[in-house]
């Protein structure tokens, strides 16, 4: 079965489809613009979406929500990360870190096949903020967030050294796995 | 007609009592919390809020959506205002504004009666981000906010003389002048 992911955002797209390649698997992504639901858990939102793009697509899909928490500003932008990286931006939120630059990354998938209840996986990176933006690959935050273990913003990390690690990446081999063992 | 408000902030809550009873109207208040979708429309998380709020309370019923939107941030923190004050607070807007200071304060009204599309009611007022915070009164962002033609914040006012300037009681009145006209 080739599995279906559902998003707007081309980058995300491109990532997976890496991912899923690395895999051996074959994705398919259908472009879809869900109604995302306001929550401070990234689980509520993506289940909500998986719900909406199972109707829109008629077949088992999954969707994907990710937010970048940073721990001093209690999770700020947390599931607002695409809104406050369009208003914003990344120097909004440089000015507003101090001196403890703690943060994580973090994905949620959700995927639902129609029958049983959405199932989740989540993939989680602890890191820091950089100092300044650095890097050209990724999106998003991408240039201000360093995982942890490294010295490299995930814009400084080609697409395939950043799935390597990110929390996308994470959530995604999560799924994988648990594809495989469905048979 | 006693007209229902659902909404689980107690400050709106008590704000909305006091404008329609200075226009001789006693309110009923649901306490309930609704999902909200995440959109850049005030109206879109209003209106969809509605719809729910009538299946669980079962009559007519209207809730509110409001925020303030920084010029100078591209609307920020918009639709997203009472996470953005759970998270960053005053002092971080503070940090975020420089010195283009023209902000608005925007309030959605959504009254649905489960027959017609739901209805509109909006209020807006123009203003500036103060230098610091200053009042006691209101919540949320009221400490920051001076409307155009006064030295005061929102916060510096009371209840009575707020509603009477605010974009909230904007919205109020229009709604309560709609349902007048309805007889």
């Amino acid at each position: 079965m080739t599995p279906i992911l559902a998003t707007s955002n081309i980058h995300k797209a491109r990532e997976f489809k890496k991912i899923f390649r690395d895999a051996g698997i074959a994705l398919k992504h259908v472009s879809l613009k869900t109604i995302e639901i306001q929550s401070e858990r990234l689980e509520d939102i993506a289940v909500f979406s998986s719900l909406q793009a199972f109707e829109a697509v008629g077949r088992p899909v999954f969707v994907e929500d990710a937010g970048l928490f940073i721990e001093s500003l209690d999770g700020f932008p947390g599931p607002y990360s695409s809104y406050v990286y369009r208003t914003i931006g990344l120097e909004g939120v440089l000015r507003l870190v101090g001196d403890d630059r703690e943060a994580r990354f973090v994905s949620v998938i959700s995927y639902y096949d129609g029958r049983t209840s959405p199932h989740i996986f989540r993939g989680e990176v602890h890191g820091r903020i950089a100092e300044r933006p650095r890097g050209r690959y990724g999106f998003g935050f991408d240039p201000i967030f360093i995982p942890e273990g490294s010295d490299k913003t995930f814009a400084e990390m080609s697409r395939g050294i950043k799935t390597g690690k990110s929390h996308r990446g994470l959530a995604a081999r999560r799924f994988i796995a648990w594809l495989r063992g469905q048979g």
